[in-house]
């Protein structure tokens, strides 16, 4: 039937879409404020562009129908596509790095019942720096976010790629391969029941329980005798999260530290992160150095860091933040017959030029007057403009 | 290759992005101020939905790939979805109608050489709304938003499909369809050269020259011997120009009747109109007063009447009014050493609490304080504060 939609899409009507500017406005003011441009690239790229990185599965993306050998694909997110303007845009000119963008647009996955699911994303990339600073801005850009939208009760559950790496390859190799995929599983059981010597073992579920509030996971790590030759990268994360402490007031009962947080793909190379708020995953994102690389001419690449905001995500877990009616006009003005519509349209022109003044919207008709009212009352328009041929308003107020 | 785009596709880049908010964000204001509330329609919808309404070659939708009898495409334009959204929410009760809407996205055409096109367009549905007071509002609406971006010196080309429609069926009937084809090719050579009765072919001529200055179209209409039966139609478009010229100051140079505007497909069912701005056909829209029965269960329909901006036509039209360089951050706040990092944050922080500032960025890297002076001025930010461990601050202003 012409007027129904696919599985999955949805309409935003006016009230859906005012929830949604809200958000989007507040976040975006933040992302302006530390320096982020906005960026959009286009709906439609090759799949081979779009799943490059390796985070991405191709059976995922929605492909175009198409006779040629180039197959298309809507995007299904926007680290991989940031990634492709930029790479070969950044140089050793002084002014090329970092680039801090942002983009707020509309993604597109297939699902599992073969339905598409089109949902909107607010996020930023940190092309061309790495380190504390870059890190530290990056966890407290995203921290100020979620407070200007009021976002009550969120964790931000951090790894570190890179650390969980090391500490993996700290295990004899014949050992590894099986830890890290029971690691991946958070299958503790599995690593209990794993035939291991019993030293290795014993560091196997260290770290499978190294998650916990950050100064304990940091505290039983630096104690381990395993990791002694882990001295720089445990002392990195400490730094990172000293700064995070000192710069948020509810900093430590909103951090959780999971070093057993870990990717089945090889895509991040540093801290990783999903913030989480009651059932939603809200916001995601970590450090990606190798990504840029691929997209680059001669595979040069820029260490890189950024984080994606689901919005849907985030305006289901807000709800309550959210505004409930939508803005009405402040005047309904009516042409009192034919020959008042100029003066009508001339009146209702002069109101708008009101600095306080949102929307003035005009009666299309020449309807009864208590009709007139009755329609002004159901639209919540709080006064009403009769207009007369000579150009004499008589104002009114609705009874509400 | 990884990082190429697909034919017809491109990156818009921060300052490309500025110049599309400046028009859109001046576009909105307009929309909202008479009343107008925004709605989002998916991208993706059945290609019957998208093109039932006749408007459409369905050819020129890009569809996704699939395994299922349902065809899905990329929305090509806005006012099918919309009808689509609101057919059956439009009703008796008093509240319901009009329903004044816009949009602000995306649309997808496949073109010629077979490369999809994504381009941007904002545009308004005035629904269940007919008459002088309905057709003037969008068309001084119209008006008002390509005067709020300062467009200049550009013309509106208004035609009326009923009253066109009804010229034609004065006709007799064995001529209509060979002189209807002719004036859609705008082919007064056809005309002269037919084989038709001397008043007849007069009429024919008189029809394909029914373009130019209101006044002139109108008067030579009203005094043809043909038209006695149309004096309804004629006083409508006189009574609607009337109510253009009163409200517009330079009204009269902006408008054109083309009483020979004709589509070549049956879907407006009154006024309609292009925006010709130099080469550029940067607006559309007109009358569809069929269109929402397509779309309600039980073919009901409501008069309705909506225009589109097309926004890379009118951002190539405008150039000269639009922004031609970023905003830049106010400050480069700088952790003169790693133990000032924390300070550095926070002073960072409290300067974008000050209401004129619009940005803050920080120096991400420890590099020496020329390099640093370099990369601030290289960026345009006039102003570095240098920060110490112990939260002493240091101005400095960038020599640009």
């Amino acid at each position: 039937m012409v007027h129904q939609l696919p599985t999955g899409a949805k309409d935003l009507l006016p009230l859906d879409v005012a929830q949604k500017r809200w958000i989007e406005s507040r976040i975006q003011q933040v992302f302006q404020s530390w320096g982020y441009q906005r960026i959009i690239t286009p709906t439609v790229e090759h799949l081979r562009s779009l799943t490059a990185g390796g985070a991405v599965d191709p059976k995922s993306v929605i492909q175009l129908h198409s006779n040629s050998i180039d197959i298309l694909g809507l995007r299904p997110e926007f680290t991989a596509s940031i990634a492709r303007a930029y790479a070969a845009r950044l140089g050793s000119h002084v002014a090329t790095c970092p680039q801090r963008l942002y983009y707020n647009a509309n993604v597109f996955r297939r699902r599992a019942n073969s339905t598409s699911e089109e949902s909107f994303q607010a996020g930023v990339e940190l092309l061309g720096a790495s380190g504390l600073l870059a890190d530290g801005e990056i966890l407290l850009l995203l921290a100020e976010s979620l407070d200007r939208v009021e976002l009550p009760d969120w964790q931000i559950i951090l790894g570190d790629a890179r650390l969980t790496g090391a500490l993996l390859d700290l295990l004899p190799e014949q050992y590894r391969a099986k830890v890290r995929q029971s690691l991946a599983k958070l299958d503790r059981i599995a690593i209990t029941e794993m035939d291991l010597p019993e030293d290795v073992k014993g560091y196997a579920l260290e770290l499978v329980d190294l998650r916990g509030k950050p100064k304990d996971v940091l505290s039983r790590l630096s104690t381990s005798k395993w990791t002694s030759g882990l001295t720089g990268e445990i002392s990195y994360l400490k730094s990172l999260i000293d700064l995070w402490e000192s710069t948020n007031q509810n900093a430590s009962d909103r951090l959780i530290l999971d070093l057993s947080f870990m990717q089945t793909f090889d895509y991040y190379t540093g801290i990783v992160f999903d913030v989480a708020c009651n059932n939603y995953v809200v916001a995601q994102g970590g450090r990606y150095d190798r990504l840029l690389g691929v997209y680059h001419p001669q595979n040069v690449s820029y260490p890189s860091i950024g984080f994606c905001i689901n919005l849907e995500d985030l305006q289901q877990a807000l709800q309550k933040q959210l505004p409930q009616t939508l803005t009405t006009s402040s005047w309904l003005v009516v042409a009192k017959t034919p020959d008042a519509m100029q003066a009508a349209f001339a009146h209702a022109a002069k109101l708008r030029q009101e600095p306080q003044i949102e929307a003035i919207e005009l009666e299309l008709e020449f309807r009864d007057a208590d009709v007139v009212r009755d329609h002004a009352r159901s639209r919540g328009i709080p006064q009403i403009a009769w207009v007369s041929s000579d150009g004499a308003i008589a104002s009114e107020t609705t009874a509400i």
